[in-house]
């Protein structure tokens, strides 16, 4: 997982801070966790994806941690986002959302899944699939207030390739079997046990989002032994009275809640306007609980640096004057054409491999041009992609855009 | 006036663009033209105070030109304003802010006055006050969208002080008088004529924000022979058609405008996510109507610079710590002493002195802690400012403030 704070202000945001939101981006899926003022802007400068956004999980409705919300549904419109999204929080959620876009006169042409919570539940499984599932619990604020809990379910063991060989395992399904904890008999008969050659069932990673609260058990409940607990930190110890009449927490609370709930590491947010300065926060909180963070905005936590190794790919590309094309081949040496077509190949071959939906219909769009360009290299009289390329818009006007910029269109 | 433009894009954030906001800030009072999201940010950021806000307009009901709306009222409300501030929009704008308020259970503290436009208006003046008005007219979009002018009245001629001194003009209400365009007789008979001291009478600044429309003759008339005109420019020449069909201008629609107009400036605005670079448009309309800007987000526009000469003033000042302030003070040498302990006590009248209404009252007790300065100059006794000083919070948390950031309570 990689976790971004979007915003980490309180109730007003300042001059350097934006209203309370997260964004988790788990292979390939974003989710959203409160979505203050600006949030989608936030999300393209941090290079999130609003598209690939799965879930919106609101913790209550205090503006700050919501305002964000209708502008960044608009946004998905204007994306002709067509899959679903699934929204969670607070009875009247749907209410909401619903009157404000009737009210813009917007019909949406994506589907929102509501998972409201009733203000008198205990705990919820608000999302559950195959590999994760969002837990919810109350908390303890002013008013009736949601904290989350994203909990991957265990990994099987890893299975031990060269051990696996070595004792004479070659096919696919005798390594599921093997991952699946059945014992593979091989044709001369003897028999290699699942437990030999698969480790140990990995822990799923887990992270968990509270605010608006003060301490109460269930912030304890939900944040359990966590790679990462995202607590709020309005204020300091010297305006714990402060916190207690507002229903905040100081920074010496969330160390309290991640040392009860044994979480590896805490990271503070939803600084009052007050602190310009966050260490003076995070000094206190770390008197208590150590390895503790600040959340600053837009500044990645990689829960398991290993695991998504790789993942991330620079985005940056620019999008090429195609008129005139062959001349300018023509003028170049031809070794140096041999490479820069491989590498616009290599660059194809990448964006080939994303079937479906939006924006993977520009990306492959995108490679067909590309495509028949190379094959312009070799046959200079196939027009066939150029003439492509002419359908477009007229390229003049793309200027090459910055890399975090998702949208095209108006 | 000093134009600033708070968000610039069209429809969707980009990673470097915000929504649809102007502020126009005139002798202390901020109007604000469209609310997008995260305005109130920009304001900050800009340097310009929230609380100064003394009207809003919203052109229409998109929600990029509202989004921010809600959010910058809850900011408001959180600064205690008690003042009341003036909104102006379409009908439906109470019923939105009223519901939304609702939603999020907050009773506001201060008063809003709605001042609502029916769909079928021709022309109106919203505001109307003895030094300004703001003119209504309706525009050309897919729905219904208003356009506004805000128009200072003429201001009275100048006096040319010294030709009346000689003259034997010497009370103030003789040049009032003369002012109000009365002749005065002095003592010995003669007249002083008003036409011979008092100057020809000025023409008062002007400003129109046009967005979003296609070109139509309403543009032209709020546009008419303006100081400056903001107008929208969401796409190049190259897509009229598609301005066309969304009901959006061209750069060279702008233009169009500026010259039927004969404004003085044009500032092009509400650009389209696909044009990375702006200069594109910028290009387009110049070749059309030279004396045009590109609306670049917290860049200020000075309509008249030689008016509001003086008026902005720094406003960074870094908070001491006081403790042990008289032991730190003895130590010192007598000369630096007395400097010092006079720096610290105007700080404190600062604070002593802000009851009630915040922004306003610091400012004056400003002015009164400056007086007090030099007389504790003359008397280091008295020592009532630091008395006060012990009382405020401990004086260890709070951390010198960004410039810009007008706020510091939760």
């Amino acid at each position: 997982m990689i976790i971004v704070p979007l915003g980490v202000a309180s109730a007003t945001p300042t001059a350097t801070r934006h209203l309370s939101s997260i964004a988790v981006w788990r292979e390939g899926s974003v989710f959203l966790f409160d979505c203050g003022e600006n949030a989608q802007m936030r999300m393209l400068q941090g290079g999130l994806k609003r598209s690939q956004i799965d879930y919106i999980f609101i913790s209550h409705f205090d503006t700050d941690h919501y305002s964000g919300l209708i502008g960044l549904l608009s946004t998905l419109q204007l994306q002709r986002r067509d899959r679903p999204i699934t929204l969670v929080g607070p009875t009247g959620i749907k209410d909401f959302v619903e009157w404000n876009f009737e009210f813009s006169n917007i019909n949406l042409n994506y589907e929102i899944e509501y998972v409201e919570v009733e203000e008198d539940f205990e705990e919820e499984r608000v999302v559950d699939t195959d590999d994760y599932y969002v837990e919810a619990r109350p908390l303890n604020h002013t008013k009736f207030c949601i904290g989350y809990r994203l909990q991957e379910k265990d990994l099987p063991g890893k299975v031990d390739a060269e051990k696996a060989q070595k004792q004479g395992i070659s096919e696919d399904w005798q390594y599921k079997d093997l991952k699946a904890g059945i014992d593979v008999e091989l044709e001369d008969g003897t028999v290699v046990k699942s437990a030999d050659i698969v480790g140990h069932p990995r822990p799923g990673d887990s992270f968990a989002y509270i605010t608006d609260t003060k301490y109460c058990p269930n912030s304890v409940r939900l944040a359990k032994n966590t790679n990462v607990l995202i607590h709020e930190a309005t204020f300091s110890d010297s305006l714990s009275d402060k916190a207690e009449e507002t229903g905040h927490s100081t920074a010496k609370d969330a160390a309290r809640v991640a040392n009860e709930a044994k979480t590896k590491l805490l990271v503070i947010t939803h600084f009052s306007a007050r602190y310009t300065n966050e260490y003076v926060l995070l000094r206190e909180a770390r008197d208590d609980f150590f390895p503790t963070w600040v959340a600053t905005e837009l500044r990645p936590i990689f829960t398991d640096p290993a695991h998504e190794k790789g993942i991330i790919k620079p985005k940056v590309y620019i999008k090429e004057i195609n008129r005139d094309n062959n001349n300018s081949n023509k003028n170049k040496g031809s070794k140096r054409k041999k490479r820069s077509s491989g590498k616009k190949k290599r660059r194809m071959r990448k964006r080939k491999n994303s079937p479906g939906k939006k924006r993977r219909s520009r990306k492959s769009s995108k490679k067909r041009s590309g495509k028949s360009r190379s094959s312009n290299n070799k046959n200079n009289g196939g027009n066939g992609g150029n003439k492509n390329n002419n359908n477009e818009r007229k390229p003049k006007q793309i200027t090459p855009r910055t890399p975090f910029d998702d949208f095209d269109r108006f």
